[in-house]
C-alpha cells in the first residue's frame, strides 16, 4: 500500500505524479495517500507552454472569469475580459451606503447604511474546506475573519410551536437529545434491540446515552442541575452568599417535537455549514476586489455581449458599451464564457443544440436577502447573541447577526431575511419598501421590544429581479443534472463554459473556481493539441 | 403577571426596583420579567454613601481584588491593594517570549516565543453569558475576538479506538447520531415505545430521526451521498467534467462506540462551553492590564502578606517587600481578601475557626498547560483545522489550535496540553523539558509528519508548582460545599473573602468577579450599618 511508504518517499512520489499528470492525477494520488479527500483542489493548475500569441476571450468578470483570466495570463495566453456591469465581482459583492440598487421593473433603492456597514447579498460565508477559494484569498491578500455559524444561544421560532414564542436553540437541542437518549435507553433496557446490538455494544451505548443525554441515575431526562449545566439555568451560578444556581425546566417531548429543532441540528452538521467558517474582513466584495487587482487591465467594464460566434479559426463576441453606446466585436482563439445560464439562455450563441438545451435546463434559485441597519447591537448586550442565526418558518427564513465589530456602540446591519423557496418568491414579489416592512414584522418575533425601535433603514436584494442575472444560482435537480450537466460543461468547439452552475458545488464560490480551473485546464489541453 | 405589562410600564418598574433594592432585587425582578436568567450580573453595584475617610485594604491584585478596588474607590472608600507578584492580574496572564517561569523546586524556564505569540496558561476563553466580565472588558476598553470552540473538522483520539488513529469529529458525531437514529427508529416502528410515546409524537419523532440522522427511505444509516453531505466525502464535489462526488464510508456502531465521541458531543453542549466564546485580542493578560489601568496607583506590588489581624477598630496586614526586604503593616477599616485558599491556608489569619476550616477544605485542581511554538501553522493548510481542539485520552488531554493570525506564514503557538486530573499530576511531576517531550510525543498522534519537524520551542505552566498559588482553582465537591461554602463567604468581623473559590463559578473569571461584587456589596452594607 502507498500509505506504508516513508514520508520522504511519499513526498517524492507525489511530486513526481504532480509533474507528470497534473491536477486530477495528483488529487487521486493524494487521496490514495490518505490526504485531501475534502477537496478536489490540488494547487493552481500547471498550465505551461501556451503557443505564442494564443488568445482567450473571457466573458464575465465574476470569480470564475477573473480566475480564468489570471491563470491563463500566467500561462502565456493573451486574455481579454468583457463585463456587463460597472464593477467586477459579479455576485461576489457587498451593498454599502451610497449604492443604488435597480431592479427589473424599475424599483430603485438608494442604500443609506453608515460607512463601514454592509450587506453581503450573495455569498457570505466560506467553509474551511473550500481550499481553492482559501488559496486565492491568501495569494491575493484578502484577509479573512471567523464567521460565527453555530450559535447555541440564538433562537428557533415556528409559528405553531410554543405559542409562537421563540426558544433558545440550546434549550431545544439539549431537550431533544435528552428525550431521544431516554427513549433509546428504555428500548435497550427492555431488550427491544437485542437482535440489532451486541451485549457489549448495548452496555457501551447505554453509558453513552447517559452522558450524552445528561440522564439521571435511572436513565431519565429530568429538570435537574446536571441538565441545566447544558441548557442553562433558571438562576445561573453566581458568587458569594447567594451564588447557588437553580435548575431550569425541561420541555416535554411533544413541545420539543413541535419546534422541529432537528432541522437546525442537521443544518449545523452539513458539511458546507460546519465550523470553522470565514468571511472577508470589510465585506465579501474584498474577494472580488482582490481578484480584480491581479487582472484589472484586461477587463472592459460596462460591456454588454449580444452575440457569441465561433468557427474553425476562432471566437467572436459582439458587444455594446452600456455607457457610450459604442459597439464592437471582440475576437480570440478561444472563449471561456462565465455568464450565468439565465443570461446565456437569452443570447445568440453558436454552440451545439445539446449545450443550448443544457443552458436552458438549469433551474436558478430566487433568494432574497434584506439588510436592516439598527441603531444599536441590542441582540448582544440584552440577548447575549453574538453572531449566528435565529431561524423561523416565516418567509424571511432567518435573521443573522453581524460577525464583526462585536461590542461596539454604533449602528450595525443585521441580516433581516435570507429567504429561499416560497419565501423568496413572496418577498421578491413585493416592492422594496414592503419587503422591509415584512422583514420588520416577521423579525420582531425574536426581539419584540427593540426591532422597530432600533431600526434605521434597510436594503434588499431580490436575486430574481437583478437585471444582470435574473436569479441567484444554479440549483440542479438530480434529473436535470443526469440529462444535461456533461453537455453543459463539455468543450464545444472553441468555447467552454464555467461558473458555479458548471460544478457540483452550485451556489458556492468554490464551485465557480473549481469549474473555472477545470475549464481552463481542458481549454489549454485543447489549445496544445490544435 | 408582570410579563403582561406594557414594555414602558415594565421598564419603569424595573428602573424603580433598581433604585430601591439594588442588584439582587433587580436580578429577581428581571427574571420574573423573562430576562437575564443566564446571569446574576445586573450591572455595576450601586454602592453609595460611604462614610468620609472609610478605608478598605484589598489583598491580591487579581481580577477579584482589582474589581473590588475599582468599585469601592468609585463608592468613596480609600483603598489600598497589596499584591505578592511583580505584576497585576494573578491567574489572568499570558506567557510571552522573554518571560521567566520559576517553579516550586527551582525549575526555571526562559520562554523563547516570537514577539506577538503567547500561551494563556490560566483562563483562555470567555462564554457569551459571562456578562460581568464582558461588561468590564467593554468598560475598560479590552478588545475581544472570537474563540473557536467547536471545530467539526478537528480530531478525536483514543488509544484503544480505530487502532489508535485519530478520527475527524464530524465523522464520528455524524455516525453516532446516525446509528442512534436508526436504532430508535427501529424501536419506534416495532412498537417498543408505544406506551411511552403518543401515536402523533411517534410519527413526528420518526420524521425527525430520518432528517437528523440522515437516514435513507428505509430508516437505515448507510454510506450514501446524503450522509456524506454531513460527514464529508471520499471525493468531494468539484467543478467541470469530473465534478461528481463519491460517498465516504460510515463507521460501524461498534467502532463509533469505541471512540467515546459522545464525550466531546456533550462537552460542546456544556453551558459554559457553548458558542459564541471570546478571547482578548493580544493575549488574556489584556484583561488584567485593562483592570490595572483603572487602579494602578492603589497597588503595591512585590508585597508578601504574612499575617492578617482584626479587632473592633479595624484590620491590619503585616507585609514584607520581596525585592527590598522592607516590612510594614497596612491598616484599614475593612478588608477584602482575594488570596487563593491554598495560600491563605498557610497564613496567620484572625478569622473564625469555621472560616479557617472552610479555607482548608477547598480542593484545588492541578491543571498543566503547555504551549508549543511551531514554525508554521501546518494544521491549517494541510489539515483544514482553524482553531478548536483535538481531543485525546492521553495525559495531555487535548491540543488546541490558535484563534488569531489565521492563514499567516509565521510561527504560531499551539496549545500542546491542557491536562487535568491524573494527566495534570503526571505532567506536573516532570521537569519542564520532559513535559515538552511528552507533549511532542503525545500530540504527534494528530499530526505525525509535522509535529516534531515544525517544533521550535515550548513552555509549560504546572499550576500546582506555581509558588504564588500552588494550584489552579477551587474545585468544590458537593460535600465540601455543603459543609463549608457559607462559612467561607460570610463576612467575618471586618474581613470578607472573594475570588473564584468563593463562587459557584469556580475556575472562571466570572466567578471571581461575581464573588467580588457580592463581597463588596455586603461589606458596604456592613460599613453603612456600623
Amino acid at each position: 500500500m502507498i500509505s506504508d511508504l516513508s514520508p520522504q518517499t511519499r513526498r517524492d512520489l507525489l511530486s513526481m505524479i504532480g509533474r507528470a499528470g497534473g491536477g486530477l492525477a495528483m488529487y487521486q494520488a493524494m487521496t490514495a495517500l490518505g490526504h485531501a479527500a475534502e477537496t478536489q483542489f490540488s494547487g493552481p493548475p500547471a498550465l505551461s507552454g501556451a503557443r505564442a500569441g494564443a488568445s482567450v476571450l473571457v466573458l464575465g468578470a465574476g470569480l470564475a472569469g477573473m480566475l480564468a483570466a489570471y491563470e491563463l495570463t500566467k500561462a502565456g495566453y493573451k486574455v481579454q475580459v468583457l463585463e456587463y456591469q460597472d464593477r467586477p465581482g459579479g455576485r461576489n459583492y457587498s451593498v454599502r451606503g451610497g449604492d443604488k440598487i435597480v431592479e427589473v421593473g424599475g424599483a430603485t433603492q438608494n442604500v443609506a447604511y453608515q460607512p463601514g456597514n454592509y450587506l453581503n447579498p450573495g455569498p457570505w460565508r466560506i467553509p474551511h474546506h473550500h481550499r481553492t477559494l482559501l488559496h486565492y484569498c491568501k495569494a491575493f491578500g484578502v484577509e479573512l475573519e471567523p464567521f460565527i455559524q453555530l450559535n447555541h444561544n440564538a433562537m428557533v421560532h415556528r409559528k405553531d410551536a410554543f405559542g409562537g414564542k421563540p426558544q433558545r436553540y440550546k434549550e431545544l437541542a439539549v431537550d431533544f437529545t435528552g428525550h431521544v437518549s431516554e427513549l433509546l435507553g428504555k428500548s435497550l433496557n427492555a431488550g427491544a434491540l437485542d437482535s440489532a446490538v451486541s451485549k457489549e455494544d448495548k452496555e457501551k451505548l447505554i453509558a453513552a446515552l447517559r452522558e450524552w443525554g445528561a440522564l439521571d441515575g435511572d436513565l431519565k431526562f429530568t429538570s435537574d442541575l446536571h441538565v441545566s449545566s447544558r441548557r442553562g439555568y433558571d438562576r445561573a451560578p453566581g458568587g458569594g452568599v447567594n451564588g447557588a444556581p437553580t435548575p431550569s425546566k425541561i420541555n416535554s417531548l411533544s413541545d420539543v417535537l413541535s419546534s422541529h429543532v432537528w432541522t437546525q441540528m442537521s443544518f449545523y452538521f452539513n458539511y458546507v455549514m460546519q465550523t470553522t467558517m470565514f468571511q472577508p474582513k470589510g465585506g465579501m466584495d474584498m474577494i472580488g476586489k482582490g481578484f480584480y487587482k491581479q487582472i484589472a487591465k484586461l477587463v472592459r467594464l460596462n460591456t454588454k455581449v449580444t452575440a457569441i460566434k465561433q468557427d474553425d479559426k476562432g471566437v467572436a463576441a459582439t458587444w455594446t458599451d452600456t455607457v457610450t453606446g459604442k459597439t464592437g466585436v471582440a475576437t480570440a482563439d478561444y472563449m471561456v464564457c462565465t455568464l450565468p445560464a439565465t443570461i446565456l439562455a437569452q443570447l445568440d450563441i453558436q454552440v451545439s443544440d445539446a449545450k443550448k438545451a443544457a443552458i436552458k435546463a438549469i433551474p436558478y434559485s430566487g433568494q432574497v436577502k434584506i439588510g436592516l441597519e439598527m441603531k444599536s447591537r441590542f441582540w448582544e448586550e440584552k440577548y447575549s447573541i453574538y453572531g449566528g442565526h435565529s431561524f423561523t418558518d416565516q418567509a424571511i427564513g432567518l435573521i443573522s447577526y453581524p460577525n464583526f465589530d462585536f461590542f461596539k456602540d454604533k449602528p450595525a446591519v443585521l441580516l433581516g431575511a435570507f429567504a429561499n423557496g416560497a419565501g423568496g418568491y413572496m418577498l421578491a414579489g413585493m416592492t422594496p419598501e414592503k419587503r422591509i416592512e415584512a422583514a420588520l414584522a416577521q423579525g420582531s418575533v425574536f426581539h419584540p421590544e427593540e426591532y422597530r425601535r432600533e431600526f434605521m433603514n434597510g436594503a434588499s436584494v431580490a436575486w430574481s429581479r437583478m437585471p444582470w442575472i435574473l436569479g441567484c444560482c444554479g440549483m440542479w435537480t438530480e434529473e436535470s443534472r443526469a440529462t444535461h450537466y456533461q453537455n453543459l460543461v463539455s468543450m464545444d468547439g472553441r468555447i467552454v463554459l464555467a461558473g458555479e452552475h458548471a460544478s457540483y458545488y452550485g451556489c458556492w464560490m468554490e464551485g465557480a473556481l473549481l469549474s473555472s480551473l477545470d475549464a481552463i485546464t481542458r481549454l489549454h489541453q485543447r489549445a496544445l493539441a490544435a
